[in-house]
């Protein structure tokens, strides 16, 4: 059943980034809520559910992806967020965002650093 | 020194892929062999020496950021190889792969799997 | 003559987004004015006086395009403009946006759906 | 259910593409069996079959996408088959080529043109 | 004059490029006429002919954004020729891509390098 | 020694870019100083020291490769300033960003242009 992968994506979201997801649903229930249910249903209910890769290795794969995309730096600080949230350390993370240089250049890697910087921020002043 | 850079990436690539880098090099030499060169040193050298990541996760963010630059297939299928050599599991690589789905889209997700598919055939051949 | 593209380009552009262009205009008149007429020449003079595609479905293409490549906001955000000028309705100009999840990632649809949802809340506050 | 959408997805298939999906289908069913469900599912089920947009747009928006993201040439005449498939003409399909000159620049138009003149060549000679 | 604009492209493309300009014209003629003609016209008779930067700066600025963007590999080896033609020596036009790795990454250094390879070895052989 | 290419580094900053990497090195220096050393030891200290290319044109290929990339305003912003330092004029570099329409799509001309009026208003009001 469809409810069945809202709910498994829900599940993976309690844990992996309750707030972000919050956040992103409030932005998008007026405009185009079945993309926030897409975002529950595919990424969190169909993919991250998925058996072979543990939820760090995923958070850390993602996050080269953004670093490497550019031009989305709020699901990159989302996706750092959810990283620590699943036990990543800030080392790890960045250590994936420095080694982004060689791949999708400095500009990136650089773009990527200060973002994280961001969110480590937050994090102490919470 | 630089050739302490040069060493440790050279005893690194050793480890990682040493049949990618000889046919890079080989094609590199006439041309532009600084390249080669650099290539040791900066990624080989000075990244993947870092501590904090094992090289298992280091070529899996690899891999999620050549699928999702797309246009780069060799380099993608240079570090599947990799990934393999330092321990990966084919499903490992496939589950990044499969994951850019949702950051990167389908279309560079299928040609990832495709470029995977690839590499696990000539494994097999050999 | 030059002057007959440029007169064309004009022409569509009072139809399809005559602020914009305005405001474009202004920013690059004491610095790049060539680029302004560029761009009232060959895209609105050249390519969308075009037949074989009405200028609702061109504007539906480049908002899916601008979508895709990132990091264009200011212009998608006046693309966005433009389609609702032709007569686009939001719905379809979301369901564009919305199917970009498919093919250039969650990231990129969800920050062009949150440009639609700022362009549209600008025009209901005029 | 699931089955609801793989359902749908493979009704919406089988109009749409049905030799591309059997082909890809037939390329991943040794290898990632699940990505070629999802893509029945989530694209041709979820999104393909959300009101709001004609199917013809629907396929000119994407290769739209798909042109501009580049590196993705059997994306790209999949899809331009496609929209031969649900009734666009080749000079719209053209059309929309020709205008990403303006958004992605000229390469990526040349190379997206040089695809459809490959895709036409083969539905003739069949 | 739009003819005038022509004239000025194919004068420019005589000197930079002319074979290339024909190969893409002859692929062109029968399905997109238009777009050969915009090639002459808008980056030829307006971009190429303007003053201020000399054509060989411009062909090595363009060569650094076709590396940069990937998947244009078609393009990258004509502006290498075009570049050749107007005077740029092999090393300037390698240094130009070398340096890429630092902004777009290695895999599109590489990509860029064998691809002048490529070209420096038909001009060996002619 | 690597000591050797950091000064070497240090010293191409100086005439580049002093301010810029200052800023840089300011904002990684607690969380990944590391970065802004590569930063001082790959591009300034290996591969702008090359011989070959003068910094006017290794500065020029840049603005064209990061004009090209999208979303790094700030690192294309610093490379302008770093061609007026090496002594490149405001019209040279207004000629790179305007020629990228034709290769990159207008919406990255554009913000290529402005990012550069930020930056000569940023000289003007000193």
């Amino acid at each position: 059943m469809s409810d069945n992968r809202y709910q498994k994506g829900m599940e993976n979201l309690k844990v992996m980034n309750p707030k972000s997801f919050q956040t992103l649903e409030d932005s998008l229930t007026d405009i185009a809520p079945d993309l926030a249910r897409y975002v529950v249903e595919f990424p969190y209910g169909d993919i991250y559910t998925r058996p072979g890769l543990d939820l760090k290795i995923r958070e850390l794969v993602t996050i080269s992806a953004i670093t490497t995309m550019g031009g989305a730096d709020n699901q990159l600080k989302s996706h750092i967020r959810g990283a620590l949230n699943v036990g990543c350390t800030k080392e790890e993370i960045l250590e994936v965002i420095i080694q982004m240089a060689v791949y999708a250049g400095f500009p990136r890697a650089i773009n990527g650093v200060l973002a994280a910087k961001e969110v480590f921020g937050e994090e102490e002043s919470e």
